[in-house]
């Protein structure tokens, strides 16, 4: 299925954040509005794609090029009267789609499983969301139902309402003859042109079912998108606890908005090297003596260890290449940190067979916890839960050696104290993995 | 399907080795005859057997039971007369099968994938090899074939043949008919029934085309089956090249035949954990500064890392857990290993950063080259091949060490060297797969 995008408008409530620009090209994070849109249908498999531009229509194009980049393929269509009601905008694609369709705003965004789910549907369908959560119900289009559930009116203005328009819609060919009946009859709108269809009882209605779509009409709606695209990890990702109280509120709400606004191109390739560095510096301050330092460092590396999987997501940019390379990346900069923390042990304290013992223990037994957890995924096609879960305890492994190290100051032991935490947790886990899978998988 | 094994011969001509048992229970490399028969047709996904028993008949049932220990169903029939032909043991199965079955021979060891194809087929049909490679010819059965693909004749005496005899069918109920009508005319053997269907039109041939199999029936027979089951490692694993050239001709010929004479229940579990400790006693000489002794336990515990995947396939006893175990086992002993040469050039050399930095790269690297191999897998669905391959380096790596032990009893400084030559070359495989890696990948 192709997608037709409207981004003809000016977004006049949005101004400040508008500068001059079409509204659609408004930037959210890192990525403009109508990217947001174009990378959420391509998620859910839209290759092909119509953008009908207007104000400042040179600027989209400028933007969007050939879609080449984003690995689509882009035309426009262009309306001159992108002042009027935004019926218009569709019936400039008039003539250009002769199959099914998805009609999009170029300033909704939403979750692409809805499109996975449009896809299935037939003729013109129009997705509805019932739940009334977390949309500003005074700006929204609202629609009333019927018992049997066909679609009685649709308005910015009903007083009694059912669900609000999304903005998502599947269409034929047959809306543009409506928007044009709704035309002759004044009405420019494409509720209006929703209206003509639902007199021919010609358009259904589909329930999102309480996913993410927001439409980003005022400043309030731009912060509130902010907000949703920033908290979309919770409870997603398989945090630890660590990570989970401290480094993710922190990650999400902190240092990825603060990374982008430094620099709006950043991939997250260059973030997990930034965590890398980051934690880099910290051993290098270990094997100088300076665990408070260190401490920090480690614990700030692991902070940022969050922000490459956010931006990641937030940017569309999420690959298998890159979560590789951000294993590697982790699983090198521990190892480089536990032997700075081997190194000022022995060079400050005591350099004896225990603290080798327990050296090695500690950078083999980090690794193989990591080990572990892909070879059960491969070999045995399992995935670990609980206390030895497959995917944690990196967030808990740092934030020890970020206590050890800060305490450090004070305490001269206590990083070789957090190394032997270190040593007998990880090996601890892989232990009880070893006896686990054995009893799961011996029979 | 279910499968009919004739074991109810004495095997006079393997006296030697029968001692007093029937011929189907003679043991090879840790296995009985009839053991290897069930677990290749086991692999092959036959679950249910009907064993013919004739002499020693208890002896067979005492072994092989209700067939529960191989998690299969095991059914007896008895033929009183196992002094007779072939023929009379398949006719005692008469009535207890009533749909198509393999018929197989208690003492002909065979390639699983024969009857995986087999299976496909219809009606009786004899498996006939015509590469005439590694069987004695004179002993086998032999078969002479028309210009249409139809068995002529049948036996042992025959002059010209274009094939042999595998011992290997499907059958239809209808081949008791014609064991009947061959025992009737006055010869009861298998051959005699097979010469009645071939004259009824109904019998087809399979050509194995140079799959494995072999009839034990002399002490000849009984060696050539050794060294192929203990060559069949050959070429299917990746080995490296010491391990192709050194450990694997050893294990294969020497080691594992040598353990399980020793201990013929041996598990290839156990193996793996007596590699695991020949290897950390390798490490424990070098902590307590003996490299000499420790390079050589080294190299041993290298090449008994090859004896419990030999010994898994050659008594059939793969399993998924059994990999993992040995991984997570390998993985450590290694780190083990290399924390002991760690401590000796630590001790007996010098101790400074440059030493601390070796050795955490040597421990790292190592473990890293097995993560990046599995994480590979699992994320990029991709092994690497060639010099940085997957599943190789481990038998170079012990073999550095090996030779860094053993001459450190000259050169005390040669044990160090070793670590810094795993270093590099661990950490350079790392590095040169996270490139491959990412220019494959991130497009």
């Amino acid at each position: 299925l192709k997608a037709l995008i409207i981004a003809a408008g000016k977004g006049r409530r949005l101004n400040r954040l508008t500068k001059g620009r079409p509204k659609a090209l408004v930037d959210l994070l890192g990525l403009s509005l109508i990217e947001r849109v174009i990378l959420s249908a391509k998620e859910a498999g839209v290759r092909e794609f119509l953008i009908v531009v207007g104000y400042e229509a040179e600027k989209v194009r400028e933007k969007i090029g050939d879609g080449g980049r984003f690995g689509i393929r882009v035309e426009y269509a262009l309306n001159p009267n992108w002042n009027g009601g935004n019926g218009g905008s569709v019936l400039a694609a008039k003539g250009l789609l002769n199959e099914e369709f998805f009609l999009l705003m170029g300033d909704h965004l939403f979750d692409p499983k809805i499109l996975l789910e449009l896809k299935e549907k037939k003729g013109c369908v129009l997705c509805i969301d019932r739940s009334r959560g977390h949309v500003d119900e005074e700006e929204a289009t609202k629609v009333k139902i019927d018992s049997q559930g066909r679609l009685v009116e649709i308005g910015k203005d009903l007083k009694e309402y059912d669900g609000l328009d999304c903005g998502i819609f599947l269409c034929s060919p047959i809306i543009f003859d409506a928007l044009e009946e709704s035309a002759k009859r004044g009405d420019d709108t494409l509720s209006g042109g929703v209206r003509v269809l639902a007199e021919m009882e010609k358009i259904s209605l589909f329930d999102i079912g309480g996913r993410f779509w927001l439409d980003v009409d005022t400043e309030s709606d731009y912060r509130r998108a902010r907000r949703m695209i920033l908290s979309q990890y919770k409870g997603k990702e398989a945090d630890g606890l660590i990570s989970h109280h401290l480094n993710r509120p922190l990650s999400s709400r902190l240092f990825t908005p603060f990374i982008i606004r430094l620099y709006k191109d950043v991939t997250p390739n260059q973030v997990s090297l930034l965590s890398f560095f980051v934690g880099v510096a910290g051993a290098v301050m270990f094997f100088l003596l300076q665990p408070v330092i260190g401490g920090v460092l480690v614990q700030l590396a692991s902070i940022l260890d969050g922000c490459d999987g956010e931006i990641a997501r937030l940017k569309h940019l999420q690959s298998k290449i890159g979560d590789f390379f951000d294993a590697v990346l982790d699983r090198y900069v521990d190892s480089i940190i536990l032997l700075g923390i081997f190194y000022y042990s022995v060079t400050k304290l005591q350099s004896g067979l225990f603290e080798i013992l327990i050296g090695g223990a500690a950078i083999a037994g980090n690794l193989m916890v990591s080990y572990t957890s892909a070879k059960a995924v491969l070999n045995l096609n399992y995935r670990y839960k609980g206390i030895i879960a497959t995917g944690r305890g990196r967030d808990l492994r740092l934030f020890i050696i970020f206590i050890g190290g800060v305490l450090g100051g004070i305490l001269p032991h206590s990083p070789f104290l957090a190394l032997c935490g270190v040593a007998l947790l990880t090996n601890l886990i892989v232990l009880a993995r070893v006896v686990l899978s054995w009893k799961i998988f011996s029979k």
